[in-house]
């Protein structure tokens, strides 16, 4: 039996709406140390790897290991039934074939129980190596998602360059170039607005904004983003999920830098 | 000769907001005690009636009965152009096929008039006779529009259950079935935000999502909604205007519990 | 060369946006006593004209004068980039066909830069002549936005019509007809909350709402507008840019007050 009590209710909605864009249906992991996914995106670029450990709900129980395929549109459409301050219960009984969300208000007044099918999703678990990063950037979730989104109306394609004094976004376009630059700077009044730069050596990759854009879906849940760039090596972009896990995104650099994004 | 000055102008936008929806061309009737409509919508499957009581404005003169055909949308879009504080004044002369909004701004610094030509329509007044209810719920009407809307998006009809503990909201769509339990609760700080049970027997009828959230329209004139359900009557979904009167929408349950809705 | 460096950033955003659905592409001038822009609309109906002077900038450099051609969709997507409260400096080298717009943060811990292409552009500049006007009506310029949008709803055209008491914008549609009177007013609280008549002799003239609608998106410029009016000489609806210049706006009167504008 699988029991998962979440009081901050409006995370589980925040999760999904940071993946449902990029994923259509995925298999949902649950564990005794944690709840999890691992899913690629339709078109098989970017992969999406989230967690959630036991220790972040009030009540976590699951007996066994237990694999439910859900469509993530049809989740969504029923947390936003859910209210932001409701508690979310996550039920499914050993071997059955539905999973039941239920949600509490908090003066326990209205309470709203969804049952919905599993699907049966075929999907492989994919090993994710540990690696060193030639650079590793942290700065607010919220500049980030800003300058991906300004850019996108320019260009296709972000290059992003890291060196010692800062990281550096440029794109271009049919009507121009555009840079954006962002120094280091640790001294700021609130932690969370710092941009730090861990760097062993330079790097300087290109991405398809459409995925960045779709990454930045997860702003949400952290006021902080951390992008892992190493030449070769699919860029890690992780939002912290406060005292329980993460979502991270993984997608391939472009090989050449001039090449035209034409399914833009 | 008519003329009704209402000070609370932003009432009337309200109440048009709330039925346009439903109905397209309606006779506003005017007589001494007050001003009312009654007009079934447009597939002749619910009815809606109004009343504003003469007491309610600040000045009512109706010097003879008068039943004036107009397009709701045509008064709406006229009613936009009113700022929120105006006051708003309905005049019409004895035999003119005429009838004019004025807005006044608070300041008296800006007035504006609006004439519009009146329409013959064909309508007949129904009698509604006074019902014995099985069961009365009075609710927040937030609480109302806010369940509507979420069931909508798993399914097409709501199966309205009470009991003495308190009111559920069924549905089932093709990606699962959702259940919503207001408990009743009447020792809450504000008196609006109390679910109120009246019952003498349990009753649990359906009824089509796509009314239901047409009558939430109305929410806003009203913080409670009142519904009266009885088996085999149509529900009653009420919307007291403070001091001046009501909106009251009535429809017919569907007879088949499983019949699908193929109007949505 | 030429560099000019605008604190308040966001003024170029909004001079952008006040222009952008009228004319698609444009010469800006820039000469020792400021930056200035003249061009007919798309369909040589209206003309626009902006200045915004060189005290009005923290620096500016404009070593000879200067013709660039730009087209202002793509200004105004380079400028969405732009913080609200960044400073924008404005750069070409003699010579260049290309124009950088520079956009750092208050703190400069986020610099960008976008370069454009300059384009080649046929432009005549007109001289306006001096005109003794019958009247000006200066009133607020949300007021004037609010009913150019609120008489758009009902009617293709507006007459406007000034006499010592007030002004009065009037139209007519399918659906009936609609007055705004705006009473002169000049004992509020807030100077630029007043309605000011100076008037020479009474005037009515008629005009394309269209038109009149895209000049009000210079709102966010002014608090204030200032309209004048002469027998069968284009309306001026100017917005005065704090300190530094203005956008005025031109159009001429409809000569048949009863013609249908068949272009909405």
């Amino acid at each position: 039996m699988l029991e998962l009590r979440l009081v901050q209710g409006s995370l589980l909605k925040k999760v999904m709406e940071a993946i449902k864009d990029l994923v259509t249906d995925a298999n949902f992991d649950c564990s005794a140390t944690g709840f999890s996914l691992q899913a690629m995106d339709s078109s098989h670029v970017a992969l999406v790897s989230l967690l959630l450990r036991s220790e972040g709900f009030e009540h976590y129980r699951c007996d066994r290991n237990l694999s439910m395929g859900m469509n993530l549109n049809n989740i969504s459409k029923m947390l936003k039934c859910a209210g932001n301050d409701d508690i979310i219960t996550l039920k499914a009984d050993d071997g059955s074939d539905t999973v039941t969300f239920m949600f509490e208000s908090p003066t326990q007044d209205k309470i709203a129980d969804f049952e919905m099918k599993l699907m049966d999703i075929e999907s492989e678990h994919l090993g994710i190596p540990e690696a060193e990063y030639h650079a590793i950037v942290r700065m607010p979730s919220s500049e980030f998602a800003r300058i991906c989104k300004d850019l996108s109306s320019i260009g296709d394609t972000v290059v992003i360059s890291v060196t010692k004094e800062g990281v550096k976004f440029s794109t271009r376009g049919d009507i121009g170039t555009a840079n954006v630059v962002c120094r280091q700077n640790t001294t700021v009044d609130k932690p969370e607005e710092a941009t730090i730069i861990e760097m062993n050596e330079p790097v300087s990759l290109t991405f398809a904004l459409r995925y960045m854009n779709s990454f930045t879906k997860a702003s949400p849940l952290s006021s902080t983003v951390t992008i892992s760039l190493s030449s070769e090596l699919p860029v890690v972009v992780e939002y912290k999920i406060a005292e329980m896990g993460y979502i991270r995104f993984y997608l391939a650099p472009k090989i050449e830098e001039d090449e035209e994004d034409n399914n833009s």
